[in-house]
Parts: C-alpha cells; structure tokens; sequence
C-alpha cells in the first residue's frame, strides 16, 4: 500500500482525507456517514480528553451520564431547539427483531414504542428532566457536570472528524442561582476551550460570541473559539451556551432562592468533539504528512537504529536503553523502532507521515562519535546532536516544537485577517487568499444571511472586547459600530 | 430528604434499590430501562475504568472506537450470535423529524432508511467487518483492540446497574493468526478481569467456562469469572469470549499466513461493564451504606472538625491542612468537610452511607492531647490516635481496609460453596443459604434446563482446572465425572 499522499496545492480537500485515512487515524464505516477511530487516531483523542478532563475538574466538574435515548416528546418540548436538530435525528421506533420464517431477520412489528426515542444530538432535553428532581433550592447549585458521549447528527454531507453523523464530543450542562454566575461559567469554559486549543492543540483562536443566526438552538448567546485553516478556512473548534431560563421554563425546573421566592434556574452548556482532531490534522500537517504538537503525540520521540549487522545493532540498543529510561524518567513517550524487517527510509516516512515531534537516528558512526542525529518534524531539520546530555536536549526540542508550531499557525492566523472597507474588497478576498475577513456589518440578520448567499461566507463571531468604531456596512451601507469576522467555514 | 435505607435483612432487593439511589450513585430515567449515572457513581466507574485501561494498556491492547449503529444484515451474518441478541435489539428506522403544520413534531416518514439500523448491544459483527480491510497478511496480526463504549440491551425488567436497557462497558476484539493464540488471549484477559475484581473491587471471584447454554451468542468457548453476593445470589463479573473463526467466516476476513496459505482469522472477544457497579455495591455494603474498597473510593479519607466556635475551627484547620498536604503528597484523595450548616453527626451518616473507607474527627480535646479520632468504614471501628505519623498510620490502614474487605468477601464466599450428592440436598440448599452448590452434573444441555426450570438454578461454570472426580448427577443420576457451580444468579 503506498503511503503517498497528495499535495495541500494540488487539492487540500484529497490531502486532508489521504491524511486520515494513511496516518491511520479513522476511516469511512459500513454505516453511512460514520465512521471508525482507528487506534493511532483514537490514542491523540484520548490526549486531548485527558487533558480536557483535568482542566473541567481542576475548575470543579464532575463528570455524570445521561440516557442515549431522548423521548420524542422531551424533545420537542423546547421549541428553538428541536426547531434546530429536528431534521437530523435517528429515530428509534422498534425495540426487537424476528425471524420472519423464512429465515430472513426483520423488525418486529409487534414490538414498536409508544413514542419514538431519539438518538442524542445533545442532551439539554434529558438532562434539564432530570435537573429538575435534583433542584429545589439554591442550596442545591450550582450543578456542574460533565458528559463525556457519542452524540448523533444525521448530516448529508459528511467528513472525517469534521463532519460525522455518530461523534464523541464531551457536553457540559451547568445549572445556577442566578443569569450573572451562569454567564460567568459560560464565559470560564470559553476562556478553558481556548486555553487547551492554544497551548495543548497549538491552535491560536479568535474568541467571541455568534450572531443570532449562528446562536446554539435555544441559547440565549452561544460563545465561540474560531480556529483558521491552512487553506484559509475558519473552523469553529468550541462553543460555551448561556441558555437562560429557556430549558428550566421548558422543563419547569424551579428552585427556592435565599430570599425564599421560587425562580427557574439559569442554565450553560459547551461542548467540544473529535471535530478537535480535524482543526489539529488542517492547522499544523504538511505534504509529508501529520504535524503534532508534542503535547498530544502518542509517541513524543522515536528512536531508529542504522546499523550493519547484529553485532552493531546489540551496541546501538545498549545506547538506546539508557536513554529511553532517561526520556522516561522525565514522562516522554518514546518509542525504539528496531524493526529488521524494514529499512531506515522506510521508517523515517512513516513517523513522518504519523507526525511524530522528533526523529533520532543513530549509527555506526554515531557510537564512534558520541552523537545522534536528530530531526524535528516541525520544521524537518536534522542536526548531529552529542549524546552527552541528550535527554534534557530532547526535552527542550519538544517544548521548543511545542511553541514553534504554536507561532506559525499564529504568524498564519495574523497574515489572514484582513480587514476591508468594501462589499467589492470583501468578495476578493474571499475568492482569493481567503482567511479572516474585518469588515463592517449593520447588525442585522437579513444582511448576513445575504452575504451568506452570495458569497458562502457567515460571521464567524463578534470577537470578544471587539473595539467599537463608526463605519459603514459593507453589504447595505448603514451605518455599524463595529467590524465582525467573517470567513468561509468547514 | 431521609437518607435512612432498608435493612438486608428487611427486603434484600429494596435494600440495594436505596443503597443506589439515596448514595448517589444512579436513578431511574424517564426512558424506559436507561439509567442515568450521578457524578458520585461515575467517579467509583471511572476509577474503575482507569485501572482496567491501565491494565489493558500493560497487556498490549490499544483502544479505538467503531459506529454505535449496525446495518441491520450485518447483524444477520453470524446466525447464532442474531438469534442470541434479536429479542432486544433497539431500531433505527428514520433520520428526521418533522412539524405537522399542527404544531406535533413527528417522524418523517420520507426519511425512512433502506436498511434499518441496529444500536449495538455488542459490536462484533460490525468490528469484524471492519476488519476484513484492516487484514491481509499474518503482519498484520494479532489486532488488539479494545473499545470502552455504551451499548443497548432492550430488557424488559430492569434493575440500575445490573441490567439495564443501555449499559457502558468496555469490550476488547483480538484478531489472531492462530486458534492456541486467540485461545491464550481469552485466558489471559480472563486473568486480567479476575486481578481486577480480586484486587480492585476486592471481590473474590471462581474463574470458569460457561456451558453451551450459557455461552455468548457466537462463541465457541465463553470463560467467566463468577463472584458471590451477600444474599447468596452469584453475579457474573465478566466474560471473554473464544470465537474460534465464526466471525471470520461470517464477514470473510482471511489472511495469507507464513506458509503463503490463505486461512480465516481466529478471534476474541471480551468484556465487563457497569454491572460491576452492582457488584460491587452488593459484596461489601451493609445496612448503613456503602462499603468501599479503598482503591476504588472516590473519597478515601475524610476529615470532620469538631469544633466549638470558629476560634478552635482555625486551630483545628491549620492542623488539617498539615495533615492533607502529607496525605496528598502519598497520593490519597481526602476531603475535608468543615461545612458549618451541618453538624458532625449528619457528616459522619453522610459519609457512611457513601462509603468512604476512613472518617478522621478532630475536636479541641484532640488539640491538647495531640491526637484524632479514626473510623473505619469497613469494621465501623473507632479509634484515638495520635498525630504524631498519622498520615503513615492512615496509608497502611486503607491497605489493610483493601485486605480485610477482600478477606471478608472471600470468607462469606467459602462458607457457601456446599457440596451435595442429592437432588433433594440442592433444592434445599438453593432454598436456604443459597451460594454455588457444588454438584455432579451429566454434562447434557437438557439436565441444565430442566434443573434451571425447577429452581431457577443455573450452571455459573465449571471451574478451570476443575478436579475430576467419578460421581453421578445429583438430577438424571447418570455418570459423572466432575462436579460443576450451580447458583440462583442476577
């Protein structure tokens, strides 16, 4: 099987789904739109589930978990929100299968539900049902927990991670006295999302909050974290709900607050999914393959021998052990790859290919030197490194890559927003370089949904503390505040 | 709310019915069987799954995950394995919602699949045709996957935790080049569960094989591990499976083996869910809650002041924190509860009932005289201590709790295996103290299912290296020549 894969220039979209399916980190399924986390995929969505996890208890969640199964009626209890997922839930309506007779398996018609159940989309329904048996008094908030699920969107159009009908994703849904402390959580989990994208994704983020159009179905304002694109395309790598009152009121969840008057309790939710693994794929991979940040590699450092013979290869893994204890000693996953049956070149493309941080080779030479060769995905170098100290050397390599990845997709970042004074300037550079684009815009949802039309381009956000200035509309010409970020998305 | 919980003695049944609800642990949702898992019950689980994805992890395995749904004639391809699992199959049938124009959400019916779809009850079938394209040669071998997952079982009676209509579990799929491997890759993960229950949920376990009967829809072999409940009722703790080339056929996966020779892949399959929730709750606890294994004890130590005034809350704080600083630097989780809205008593209930291994008391006598007052969940033993070493003295007592709630286990348990020689024997054991009946079975599926009829006693397993030994059936009197585990089972 060859392991080529096309060039980001010659068609990003063919480079992308090369990329995931050759680095071995997820394929198509058999069922239509879902698809399989293979192992070396499933490996960096554990990193990052890791990471996150601690980040959502060190700021005191706890993690619970709600039924699969969403009552139909539950669902549309909520009118925004099934106004939103409606049209792309699975629906369950039977509960058993038979043998018709001849031999062929069928659902059984005698075993349909009272009322259909919903495969999850996203769990406020469920979850604000049963909120409602755990609340009567303020003294019972705030609920802070987490889920960590598979969640179904039958989407037409799929992608591999980006867009999936079955995902996993975590969905936290908080529950508080009063509107100010749950703005406050909503506000937190974003500032929790863009921390992990920018220093364990090394993704640089815009944070801000959507527009109407753009808003959570049935939030009262949904904040964001908008990732760009090697190819100039935001992706939206997170979002943190204020929900208002509007699932207490659907769900009459009401509590008893100090000064003794019953209210309905404030609500957040914010999730991120394995859509995290696209934005890592497209921000930071090459034509050679993946580019991972240390900090979510599965394997951090592979070690491959060069040698002529068994007798050479016996003295270089005597060099190897000793320093693959000391990359332990310090938490570094480390892999020796002394494979016989493959040769050096082979290997060098395949850790390529799979993004690991740093190559070390060692040879023949290199014992007789007291060296080791060593190249850093990130930028390919290679560089004879002395073996005198190599393990704290290494250590610093990762932090060092670690920042650098971070710093280009940054510097990226920054050569792609541009602001513009005009609906002509604004189309060109879209159909151009593309990326983030500044620009005036009246505030009304009519203007956006046209600009929408003509030019596939939404408002990413209204970045957070967004300096306020008087200009003109690029689409009407009414007078705006401020400028937003549009973009074309995945 | 009364946090008071039956008696064992009472009503066995209502007795772990409130035990789960009113520690926290889980509750009924408004779906039908589904239950939903509150943050102190997921914390025990997670623990749990940390050490046996460590555990996997130490042996080779590498997680992953495949589609919660299955194409209906993907189900159909192992005929024994969709006759086992027909009967509670959840059915995907549309993919949309929609309004009525009277306001109703309902389904759509224009969105109906061509195929309806399966929500996994265990996900072999779509596993291994996955597979045949991850399969050519014996390089690619052994596969060594696991999967932590939800799946759904649509029971029709219920109980939180040991049956339930959707569970969460974690289910291994090994892909071998020979049948003596995937053989020994079931043996071992049969080791693997039993260190788990022995040394984790502290509960002893009988490692068996499953009779035809009673073995995995698919399987040519079903191993076992069978652990004893305080009522005398044996709960299956976990099963790995054989599969010999069943599954392999059923989706054609083959491979070119050393000699160039094109062979079906040989498979495993095993698995331990959130029933062991169960059993862990219904092996230690008692009639004022929760009993748990230290290892497994979201809380492990908590420390209550007894103070009089906030005067002596201070000096008893600044001795506290000395205290939880040494405690947390040997890795104990401890909570300090200086809540002033609740007196020492409703703490002391509190944590009992939630089952935290060790409760530390410090009152202002505990001041002058340098010492603490320790309990024990386990014994309910209280002791005065002194302070001088007593995060020391507290690390070894959470050992001895982990030995002395395993011993406990595995005493009840070896004071009920009765032998017997005589129909009538059995009956009598079965209903009296209950527990494995050891007894000369025939060896034929149709004593098993007589037996089963008349006193809802099933073969648990034959114990590995089960001693031989000539005798007769205590049901058909025909010749024996092994004695084999009988039980009322959950």
């Amino acid at each position: 099987m060859s392991k080529g894969i096309t060039s980001r220039s010659e068609d990003y979209s063919q480079w992308y789904n090369d990329l995931v399916t050759k680095a071995d980190l997820a394929e198509h399924s058999a069922v239509r739109g879902c698809m399989v986390i293979k192992p070396y995929g499933y490996s960096i969505w554990e990193k990052m589930q890791a990471a996150l996890d601690k980040m959502f208890k060190d700021t005191g969640h706890t993690n619970a978990y709600f039924p699969l199964f969403i009552p139909k009626s539950f669902f549309s209890k909520e009118a925004s929100h099934v106004e939103g997922f409606a049209t792309e839930c699975a629906v369950v309506t039977h509960y058993r299968l038979k043998n018709d007779g001849n031999g062929n398996i069928i659902v059984d018609n005698e075993a349909k539900l009272e009322e259909e159940l919903i495969v999850r989309p996203t769990s406020e329904t469920i979850i604000w049902n049963t909120y409602r048996g755990w609340i009567q008094s303020y003294r019972d908030l705030p609920i802070l927990v987490n889920q960590w699920a598979n969640v179904v969107r039958w989407e037409m159009r799929t992608r591999l991670f980006l867009r999936t009908a079955e995902f996993l994703w975590q969905e936290g849904h908080t529950a508080h006295a009063t509107s100010e402390e749950a703005v406050a959580e909503a506000e937190k989990m974003l500032e929790v999302y863009a921390d992990f994208a920018e220093n364990f994704l090394a993704v640089p983020v815009v944070k801000g909050i959507k527009t109407a159009n753009e808003r959570f179905a049935g939030a009262v304002e949904t904040y964001c974290i908008e990732a760009l694109m090697q190819d100039g395309k935001a992706l939206q790598a997170g979002t943190s709900h204020f929900l208002g009152q509007n699932f207490a009121k659907a769900f009459d969840v009401k509590f008893t607050n100090k000064e003794g008057k019953l209210d309905h309790v404030w609500a957040t939710s914010w999730g991120v999914s394995t859509r995290l693994m696209g934005a890592l794929i497209m921000a930071h991979s090459d034509d050679a393959g993946l580019v991972l940040p240390p900090k979510l590699a599965p394997i951090q450092i592979v070690i491959v021998p060069i040698n002529r013979g068994d007798e050479e290869l016996a003295r270089i893994t005597e060099v190897v052990d000793k320093l693959i204890s000391e990359l332990k000693a310090k938490g570094i996953a480390v892999k020796y790859d002394d494979r016989d049956t493959q040769r050096p070149g082979f290997k060098f493309a395949e850790y390529e290919l799979k993004g690991v941080p740093v190559r070390v080779a060692i040879g023949g030479r290199d014992l007789e030197n007291g060296t080791a060769e060593v190249a850093r995905r990130d930028t390919r170098e290679k560089q004879s490194v002395s073996r005198e100290g190599l393990a704290d050397y290494l250590e610093q390599l990762l932090d060092e890559i670690q920042k650098n990845i971070y710093q280009k997709a940054l510097n990226f970042r920054e050569e792609n927003i541009t602001k513009v004074e005009s609906y002509e300037e604004f189309k060109e550079i879209l159909d151009g370089k593309g990326g983030f684009v500044s620009a005036h815009w009246d505030g009304s949802p009519e203007t956006e949904q046209k600009i929408k039309e003509e030019t596939k381009a939404t408002i990413r956000c209204i970045p957070l503390n967004n300096p306020q200035e008087d200009g003109v509309c690029i689409y009407s010409g009414k007078p705006s505040k401020q400028r937003v970020l549009f973009a074309k998305a995945y």
